[in-house]
């Protein structure tokens, strides 16, 4: 495969043309960012742990008919995909409260919900990703009604694949942040990664509120080990894809 | 009327139980706060101005239909009030951009809306009053879908009446924050008040960004001649009244 030029590069991902236009080589990176990234800094290995996972999630999530952007992944830390266009939207799946949901409701962190929240964040980085209201998702026209319907539904879909896989991985699925990008034939297709920096996951042995973390919340939070959980993460989730075939 | 002890004491107003437990007696006073009340500072017979304004507009909106908590003013700067439970939301009416709406969108300031936009707020100052999603509103309970689709009928309908009222006063309505309360029949009922603390009014005749702010932005963003301002909002109000009779 013959890669051209440099497209984009953002905070975790590089992405490269190549001699399709409807092909993308994506980069995985060991940077890290936090809170709109002013907090940096890097996470050995990270580049390789979350292409591998991610890679493993969509191939899952195609085989259950959820169509996204992946196609293969020719090296651990690569993976091309379709090209696509990244709506500018965070959707974000919240099955217990965490993070800024826990900030600006005051619910304690690890109230359980009893339904699964979608979230829908402004994936703006000078105004700092702000929360959406359907109303200003619309008035800012970032996705049709029509889109938002179907997010909606793929984003609940996902939840439930997802759940049920983080569980066989013995691990709680606190929340996740999805991106959607459409095609050139108008198909809305799951894009960005899936990984222990997009889901917060909670080792479901672990009763400690810091040992159990195994995802991104380590390096926000300064709990240190990260490369071990994230590492962790990875042996859990290639023993459970291997354990089906 | 003999008051008897304060029930309450916000950051505009001191609330008093009358002889009546039905009955409260608002206070309103000249005290005067922004950004969470990180600023404070006081503007000179604002008491007397905003409860003025409160009352005139309440009686309109009770002529047209509208059940609201006010019963009399029996003192420039005091109005009777039913006793009610107040929601803890801030319902925000937006006609034109201001505010936060365009430091959280990026929308430009003056930014004409194709609609209304009927928006809801935690009232809770520990928090900062975010910005609520639906979800998040019935996550956690501030009020039922019942109270919800009430309550954005009548923003709907008192935006309606004040848009026009405050053209007559040849004011431009660029938004306005309500409360409602709900009395011991379980009826929703506007509370708090609609003044210049509460409403964002340009002068319709002056064009220049500063000098057309006739609200409490002139505070918030040290504009000087607030004072001014809240008197020409009152004699406008009374001229407007005063000419319907």
């Amino acid at each position: 495969m013959s890669v051209n030029s440099k497209l984009y590069e953002g905070k975790a991902k590089i992405l490269y043309t190549t001699e399709d236009p409807e092909i993308l080589l994506a980069d995985y990176k060991d940077d890290a960012t936090a809170f709109n990234a002013q907090k940096r800094g890097s996470i050995i290995g990270k580049g390789n742990i979350n292409c591998t996972i991610s890679s493993k999630l969509f191939e899952q999530l195609e085989a259950r008919g959820i169509k996204t952007h992946f196609i293969d992944s020719p090296a651990p830390n690569q993976m091309r995909v379709k090209a696509v266009k990244i709506l500018p939207l965070e959707v974000v799946v919240r099955n217990i409260a965490a993070g800024s949901l826990c900030q600006q409701t005051g619910l304690p962190l690890g109230t359980i919900l009893k339904q699964p929240l979608v979230e829908f964040y402004y994936k703006n980085d000078a105004l700092g990703d702000p929360l959406l209201t359907r109303d200003r998702l619309y008035l800012l026209e970032l996705a049709t009604p029509e889109q938002v319907e179907t997010i909606t539904h793929l984003a609940l879909q996902i939840n439930e694949f997802l759940r049920d896989f983080w569980q066989r991985c013995r691990i709680t699925l606190v929340d996740f942040k999805l991106e959607f990008g459409v095609d050139s034939h108008q198909q809305v297709l799951l894009a960005d990664e899936i990984s222990p920096d997009t889901c917060r996951l909670w080792d479901s042995a672990e009763a400690d509120a810091n040992r159990r973390v195994m995802d991104k919340d380590r390096f926000r939070k300064d709990l240190g080990n990260i490369e071990d959980a994230y590492q962790e993460v990875l042996q859990r989730v290639l023993q459970a894809v291997g354990s089906e075939n």
